[in-house]
């Protein structure tokens, strides 16, 4: 019998814990969950009995630390800043670790001590990062086998809300974290275009963007992420011409999201007064007054400032939001005298942008390759849209659950042999995990076609 | 006999040494200046035998308290950061001091201890803050004791380049220190207008102007400094409904500054690499890659990147800089392998906005006040301009030191008797401070007029 120890049960646990459940009897697994609130714990694991259940706090060292000694794998889902404590008892006790967070530098640090226990802490093991090197790196593989050289590597991913419940003008709803939307991109992006080191400041971004269609789902908004430089290395894409990763979002998303940005609502660092504030006076604050305009209507100014017609989508799509409206902002999370534009757009997107019970999401990727063979250059195309089945099972709960299921079982089963702080971008990795996501329809459909 | 201790010969010292050579004597004092560098000292204090001179390390703290205290008063014209040091020391041994800097939270919280060992601690009496503090306050005094209620005080200030000078078409060169000049404006600017708080996100900051029109010297951009809000108190204007502090430059150079805001040449927080930069290839890193424009050159992606026009004044002020060529960056101050945009741009700036040995600086300051009594409103409008006399006595010298000799000799004179952590905001300093400036040409010009 093996021990998997799960720590965190939040919204993106749901198909992990249904996976772990599913599969618990038939390969001798005993599976504990564990979180700090007992309500989670309860809900989550409720409908398999096979699973046990178990409260902990982090902050307890000594408590969290018998737990994973009983263990032979812990999974950890907890928020990424707190993995490397994990990561620290699992090393002093010689266990196995696996998340689906980028590997810090702390993280990365292990490395060596790790590998002399050899251990394996296997990173990077969800949705993005996660599906997103398992596709790519299976893609890169196959194209240097036959001799081909890649010239072009673009890859975008979106969180978003499936079709039949995209009911919005501004078609997205908050599928996952709301501040995490709201401060997305908030870095200067770095990426490499015709061998050229390429840089878009924030104020930028959401203009600077890539179309993407995608069958039966239509096009897109692909911007660029942070720091599309960081996989070079790692993919083995020293040579490659063009090298971007970016993030979607429906067409015409990005186009309003820039209002936010231009005027200042998305920042998250002035602190300003949220006394008697409402949606009119917080958007007025950031438009500049006009003594030419006879009336000081809030629309009308609003337009002039940012050029826009009022029968452009992205007036629609702000109108929708009641940001013209004086409506009181009722702060119930954070009862503060002062917060941050960006704290204060959240709020009020929140009141829009939720998921009702019924909504089902979205995840869309994109691989976009140029490779050259013969003197031939050749495009392929890989597409995953992934649905959610309801508001448990999202396909953000699924894309991001079922990879670290599947990458915790190779593991027991002596399948994955390499040691240390790992990333998912060998075969040995990426081909049994992306056959059985297969069979829960997470399957990329590939074109190919000569340039 | 008293004794005076000045903390710092650079730039900006010049006509503060000056005013003390010439007037030692005639006062009785005795001035020693003190630099870490001795080619400084002895360069500055050459002409004034009266001067003593003293080579000190602010790092040796034991040495330093030991010339404090061996004197009655200390001016420190050290980098703002280091007062603080300046500052406890001369607490410690009970020596008031004087500086042009504006009050830190550190300096604030030893205000009662300073009262307590009734000493003054006399900041803000350079030119900005200082002159400006001076002017307004004497303005608004006068308006209150004929019973005029203040609506509205806008202020601006530009340390910029004579007229005499002027000879490129940026109509700026860098008078003062280039870092401050490139990364001006990098926070959210906030004010007041027409009783609505107002945030202008840096990226806004420099479309966001005010024309303003000065006698003989023709029209400036005036753009919003990052807290107007923090004079509200301190000068008293609680009930004003518009409260605007702002920065000069010369019409037309806001409008090109902001092509660099823009693009985020002026972004301090990224580093990227420097080998084998060029002018354009750095300017193009910055750009899209167009794959519509059939010949990828860099002036019309500029052009149809930021929408301008190859005839337009922006774009002919971006020719003058050589921002087109392929000239190699060769970086003399920090020869590193990676440099933030902010440090490139000044370097590219510094080869083309280099102060001549024969040019001289101006200082342009003007506040703009509406008040109302027995139901009229008034405006008064404030201005000052002065010139440098070369390149040593600079309007910036002139400016930022000639207020802190006088403040210093009123001190002396026990004509200031406030103690603590004091602002020159009260009608016993600003008096005889603006009076004696009358005497080196600094003279505000102030007209009124019935709105």
């Amino acid at each position: 019998m093996s021990k998997i120890l799960l720590f965190g049960a939040g919204r993106s646990a749901s198909s992990l814990i249904r996976y772990l459940g599913e599969n618990a009897q038939k390969n001798n697994w005993e599976v504990t969950v564990a979180d700090a609130q007992p309500e989670l714990v309860l809900q989550k694991t409720r409908e398999f009995p096979v699973l046990k259940s178990l409260v902990f706090d982090l902050a307890d060292t000594e408590k969290t630390a018998e737990f994973v000694k009983e263990t032979d794998i812990v999974i950890s889902l907890l928020p990424p800043s707190l993995h490397i404590k994990v990561a620290k008892i699992c090393l002093e006790h010689s266990k196995n670790l696996v998340t689906a967070s980028y590997v810090s530098t702390e993280m990365q640090e292990l490395h060596e001590q790790v590998k002399a226990k050899n251990l394996i802490f296997l990173n990077e093991i969800g949705l993005d990062p996660g599906i997103d090197h398992l596709s790519a790196m299976k893609i890169f593989d196959e194209i240097r086998q036959k001799n081909g050289k890649i010239i072009s590597f673009k890859s975008f991913t979106g969180g978003l809300i499936a079709p039949e419940s995209d009911d919005n003008p501004w078609n997205y709803k908050f599928t996952w974290n709301p501040q995490n939307v709201v401060l997305a991109g908030q870095a200067t992006a770095k990426y490499l275009e015709n061998e050229q080191f390429k840089y878009i400041p924030y104020s930028q971004l959401f203009r600077r963007l890539d179309t993407i269609s995608v069958e039966n789902y239509g096009e897109f908004d692909g911007y660029a992420n942070r720091d599309s430089l960081s996989y070079q290395q790692i993919y083995g894409l020293t040579d490659t011409q063009t090298l971007l990763r970016g993030t979607l979002r429906k067409k015409g998303y990005c186009e309003a999201w820039n209002v936010f940005v231009q005027l200042g609502l998305t920042d998250n660092q002035t602190l300003i007064s949220t006394q008697n504030l409402t949606n009119k006076s917080f958007l007025e604050s950031f438009l500049p007054h006009y003594q030419h305009l006879s009336k000081q209507n809030i629309e009308d100014i609003f337009c002039e400032y940012l050029n826009l017609d009022k029968n452009a989508d992205v007036f629609k799509k702000m109108v929708w939001l009641d940001i013209f409206k004086d409506i009181p902002l009722v702060f119930q999370n954070f009862l503060t005298e002062k917060a941050t534009p960006a704290q204060i757009l959240q709020h009020i997107l929140e009141q829009k942008w939720q998921l009702a019970p019924t909504d089902k999401d979205m995840i869309v990727m994109q691989h976009q390759i140029i490779y050259e063979k013969n003197n031939q250059k050749y495009q392929i195309t890989s597409d995953l849209v992934v649905l959610g089945e309801d508001s448990t099972h999202t396909a953000m709960a699924k894309t991001v659950g079922l990879p670290l299921g599947i990458a915790t079982k190779l593991i027991l089963e002596n399948k994955i042999n390499q040691k240390g702080v790992v990333l998912p971008i060998t075969a040995n990795i990426y081909e049994p995990i992306l056959k059985e996501l297969e069979e829960y329809k997470i399957q990329f459909k590939e074109k190919e076609h000569i340039l």
